[in-house]
């Protein structure tokens, strides 16, 4: 059996070349699709488009026909990424400069636009395959549409959150609903339309897809504390320096004596925080316990995730996906 | 016969109805809803709604099957507005303060990013009405995922542009091709594709739309330099303060002494530039004959525009149509 990893380099040269023919390296003005293939080029794991195949594959359909959706979750992803940076002000994404920090923030806008223009192109290549029917077609466009609803209310309430000074752990759970596991439920869900999945099938699969996406946010949000920055490719602690109220700050702040809360507090949307009290923040946050609780709480979404996959067979695309999720929780980057 | 002025109004009703069910008021979180809603409540003629409407009757099908298109066509004007807004740091529109100016530009950009999504979302209400065909809403989400490329090709050359010195007459079609024709061109078209018309008649309708939508954009260069500031709910000459190479400023600068070249440019793209100064500029771009030969072109594009109306018989649609493209180079607002 090919090991995930393996499997993991073969998505990525197939979407690769998706993606070189939609978002075309010879498309005009030359600014805008340099811009816009910018932090596609730079990396990523292509999780996303790597779900969606074995989703379609799941439920019987050829690997090869989720191509077009596989890369649509992708770029839907890319588009969130570059208009995030612009918000976020982020200096950096996947150890390159961020798109508006070469292109400034009026280019990085109409990249991030034509990105997700784009999103829609590549799903609506489908209408040149006679064996996908229009109405799956046109189910595929709803679930991505409804998504991306998703992650825009979720995007707004994100920007509302980093102003307030406490978030609860139900408003983070709310936020990774809408940020990232109703991404990963769609880039299942599409991928097991496109497969010609039931209806039943299909909501399994964006079940797994989207627990197991709330348990890769909780390790992102681990990993963005005390990662390692060689293998992340982005500054540690930059969350705590953007403000943002991750799973760890929010227990960490729970279960902290009024001394540590300030402490924690002072980092906190600090964007001037130096390196070394930022370091401070994150282990003083780490020593109260959210490492752990972050992790216990990873486990029971990807257990969650598993468990909607027990009703089918064994198969190469079930092991993958199950392989997958244990990826999810135990990487380092 | 129904008055051009009040089945513009009728549009804006309907419009209006479909857009409060799309973008509801109740959407969550408010501010997302409220931000999405904000400019399209200010105002705005509905015109390529208007079109879409016409188009999908002129071939034939009912006004109210163009409902969702109508709506998706504003919406895609809108999302570019308020994009736009952020990216030249525009204060105002419509007579109101720009999205980015009432919730910053994160709140700004996503709620440009909502109002795109809401544009498939609109289309897709289709989905439900079975006397639509799937290969009808597909063909229609084909086109305005083009037009939308295109638009976006377009904001990135203009962006380019904006920092060069000297715009060519050609450069300047390009964008308005880019930026403005092919918004309506697109309009015209899902309405005549969602009412049932042929190849052809898509096709005529589209470039009727396409050529009407140059003259409106020539139209609206000269408002926008000349225009009265009341009317038009904008300050005239912002276009030259931001530095925007509209046809009469291409015009005036070729046939300026090199004075008066000095002068213009010294406002062009000067955002400390005073009032009188702008004033005096646009004075000096009129009396070198600027403004005649923008009407000239325009009329030129209208007259192109109507004879693409020509193979239809008469109808009340085509008469709306053709009073539309009258209006387009004669209207002060």
């Amino acid at each position: 059996m090919t090991s995930l990893d393996a499997q993991l380099r073969m998505t990525q040269t197939k979407v690769k070349a998706m993606i070189d023919r939609i978002i075309s390296i010879e498309g005009t003005p030359e600014v805008l699709y340099k811009a816009s293939r910018h932090i596609i080029e730079a990396g990523g794991k292509r999780l996303r488009p790597f779900i969606a195949f074995k989703a379609c594959e799941l439920v019987g359909g050829r690997e090869a026909t989720a191509l077009p959706v596989a890369a649509a979750v992708e770029l839907l992803h890319t588009f969130t990424l570059i208009h995030d940076d612009v918000m976020d002000r982020a200096k950096t994404r996947r150890g390159v400069p961020a798109v508006h920090v070469l292109w400034k923030e009026p280019m990085a806008i109409t990249a991030g636009d034509l990105v997700f223009a784009k999103v829609f192109d590549a799903v609506l290549d489908y209408t040149a395959r006679k064996w996908i029917s229009p109405e799956q077609i046109l189910r595929t466009l709803s679930i991505i549409t409804q998504a991306t609803i998703t992650v825009c209310e979720g995007q707004a309430k994100d920007i509302s959150n980093e102003k307030r000074r406490e978030v609860t752990e139900e408003d983070y759970f709310e936020t990774v609903h809408w940020k990232t596991a109703s991404l990963y439920k769609a880039a299942a869900e599409t991928g097991a339309v496109i497969g010609g999945g039931t209806k039943t099938q299909i909501e399994l699969l964006g079940q797994f897809a989207y627990n197991a996406g709330v348990a890769f946010q909780i390790r992102d949000d681990e990993l963005g504390l005390i990662g390692d920055e060689a293998v992340l490719k982005k500054p540690v602690g930059d969350d705590l320096r953007q403000g943002k109220q991750t799973i760890l700050v929010i227990y960490a702040l729970k279960h902290a004596n009024p001394k540590q809360r300030r402490k924690i507090l002072e980092t906190l949307g600090n964007r001037k925080a130096k390196v070394t009290q930022i370091k401070e923040a994150a282990n003083l946050i780490y020593s109260l316990g959210a490492g752990e609780y972050a992790n216990k709480k990873a486990m029971e979404f990807i257990i969650k995730a598993k468990e909607k996959l027990a009703p089918f067979p064994d198969s190469p695309a079930k092991r993958a996906l199950l392989d997958l999720a244990d990826f999810f929780v135990t990487r380092k980057h």
